[in-house]
């Protein structure tokens, strides 16, 4: 496929989104058997054609090194043999998962007869628009196909190449499965006029979950007249309670802040309550420089340790995404929700307290997809909570809120079941 | 309180914003008991401001009068002793059902020790945007307050005398028994610049139900900045197979088309499968006039019953909330699925068949909200599926489909219970 930059962007997404509706409705009904074949197929197929990647691959590191990009974001393109292995992997695993289509809830039988339930059903069509990594559209296409939705996946140019290789190679395997043409589609231009023309086409995207960068799940929050799945930020907080035990809170803080930092599931911010403050407050500081973490503190931090710098406002809503910690001492619990349902993203907080009452009060009164007891807060993804892949963590409310696995990328019908009932 | 025409709305949603957040923080760890005491007082003392209310209904009256509305819109808006009873009886249900929030549902021990759950939770603030009928104000407080929530009301001009009487009694009662300021409160200007302050502030309301007529729902979805439960079109159908029982088929289209016409869930469209057509339709076609239902049919139709109109491109997908229905002969289940999913506005539709593989079939193929099988298209509601009362129907896929119940104003956030686990 020739990458054609004058290609007429509105025509194209209209073509794609009807193929797209059509392919999904015709998905909706395969049953999993099939599905879970064709993905087989197409993990296997990406792996026999490592040469054919990498030369594509290749094309867009040249590119990516002739623009100047920095030897780490080069990286993050590169196609290594390892690579590929994991994408191909990543799909096999998603075979496996349990389907979540057909799925039936909470079927009662009414004083009519009626039997009346849910039913777990695709949502039809998803636009996918991401950023960087080429296995996103690997992992992209086979967690919607699994969860019965076409898929219109639009990459970052600079990964064109590679992601019309991989697009190409996954669709045919499809193909040759008996999957119907047009489940999986990948835009062939890095035109950007692109994802305007798909933030707006309602008719045939029913949902668009953009994962990248903050500028672009910001433009794709404010153009979209269709429901977006979305995280903004992960500002996640750890709380040590009074009742802590503070030696479990010395290793939940470093796991959480330095486990690996450049992650939306890393702590940015800790909160310390006065009660324990004269104690772990020099005690975990001391720890975080050993970690050559930089500490931005409240006044009062900085009277108990004075080797850290001042926080300002926005130090307590950042995401650093980097070795740096925003501390401040509270008074009271009350205090430390308040400050969290107010600073915090709304992401993943953890308390660490030996009271009962407390966790139990922490766990009702946050107000953030995941809330955390005596853990780091590095758990908080598809994985680890037990759902296989995910597509991200959504920090909204409505609809998904967490891990964005395959039963969040479906919805519900009711089915009601009669033998001639009539309403009087 | 006073109606002020001239204030400055964007102030004032803030601050209404403002309170409500803090309020349904609060109100989001209070238990089932408070919240259900406080519903009780409410519907009480609705009955015993019986004439409060209606001094205050009758100045929307008046003015609904002098400003030439018809008399059946006039009759909308009148709060008679009955509706006022109707009201309270209304909210005293909603304190019966079951609390949503709280409920822990797939919990788990992963291979670390680690517990982990979805936890049903409030989300928030709602913002309520409606027309017409007073009682609305009642039920929405009534079931965002059980469900956790903080309300931001926003009724029609045409009756913001009886809703700022009806709020101010709520609220009031609310307060006697302990429920946080703010969880309720209604827009106190008819300044329609206030919908747009509400549909832009994202910091303050977590989703927007409009309830009303087309126009404001189309506005609703163009303007918002915020997710938007809404449901547009009830283009509902109903599918006679070939291997239907006719008698009952009958029925069932009686009743879907005539046992309520205004209604959302009543039937626009009949199906008929080609290979019953010769028997069913002139069968059908009398009755429905006998019923004064104007029937506008494809060229098959009219073919085999002389009396009636020919059906247009239009007429398949219109909504005429009136004694008119649209018919149409397919050659196939297929056919009319198809027929169905592209036609069809998703609210509700229903196949009448005695075929075991074709209702199963339908149930998997149908994209609707409510799919039925053998059943009247009347029967897609909240209180017929055992929800209890409902804020609307949604047609979105998203979040909530089909009834709008106390679950749907809610989410889940996950919950994670350790004993120091860090993440190696």
């Amino acid at each position: 496929m020739s990458v054609d930059l004058e290609t007429d962007v509105k025509k194209l997404i209209h073509e794609m989104g009807t193929k797209a509706r059509r392919a999904g409705r015709q998905l909706a009904v395969i049953p999993p058997g099939a599905k879970n074949k064709a993905l087989l197929l197409m993990a296997d197929r990406l792996v026999s054609s490592t040469e054919r990647l990498q030369s594509e691959n290749a094309k867009d590191l040249d590119r990516a090194e002739k623009s100047g990009l920095s030897g780490a974001m080069v990286d993050r393109l590169r196609l290594t043999d390892a690579r590929i292995a994991a994408m191909a992997q990543g799909i096999r695993e998603i075979a496996a998962l349990p389907d979540p289509v057909g799925e039936v809830t909470e079927m009662q039988t009414r004083p009519n007869g009626l039997r009346i339930a849910r039913m777990r059903a695709p949502l039809g069509v998803v636009g996918m628009i991401f950023e960087s990594r080429p296995n996103v559209t690997a992992d992209a296409a086979a967690l919607c196909m699994k969860s019965g939705n076409a898929v219109i996946l639009r990459g970052g140019s600079e990964a064109i190449f590679s992601n019309l290789a991989i697009a190409e190679i996954l669709t045919a395997a499809a193909a040759e499965s008996g999957i119907p043409e047009g489940v999986i589609q990948l835009v062939p231009t890095v035109d950007r006029a692109a994802v305007g023309e798909m933030l707006t086409a309602s008719e045939f995207i029913d949902v668009i979950i953009p994962r990248g960068g903050r500028s672009l799940i910001e433009r794709v929050a404010l153009e979209a007249r269709i429901p977006v799945l979305k995280h903004l930020d992960g500002n996640c907080t750890v709380y040590v309670d009074e009742f802590a035990d503070l030696e479990s809170a010395e290793r939940i803080v470093l796991n959480s802040k330095t486990h690996r930092t450049g992650v939306c599931n890393a702590a940015e911010t800790l909160l310390v309550h006065a009660a324990v403050a004269q104690e772990f407050v020099p005690q975990i500081c001391s720890k975080l420089l050993e970690h050559n973490v930089e500490i931005r503190g409240c006044d009062r931090t900085r009277e108990l340790f004075a080797d850290c710098t001042a926080a300002t406002d926005e130090d307590w809503s950042a995401e650093y995404l980097d070795l740096i910690i925003a501390m401040r001492i509270v008074d009271s619990f009350d205090d430390a929700v308040e400050f969290i349902n107010h600073y915090g993203s709304h992401h993943t907080e953890s308390i660490v307290t030996k009271d009962y009452g407390r966790s139990m009060e922490f766990v009702r009164a946050i107000d953030s997809a995941c809330v955390h007891v005596n853990c780091s807060t590095r758990f908080s993804d598809g994985f680890e909570y037990g759902l296989g892949a995910e597509i991200g963590i959504s920090t909204d409310k409505l609809h998904a809120r967490g891990p964005v696995g395959l039963k969040e990328l479906t919805t519900e019908k009711w089915v009601v079941l009669g033998e001639g009932q009539i309403r009087t």
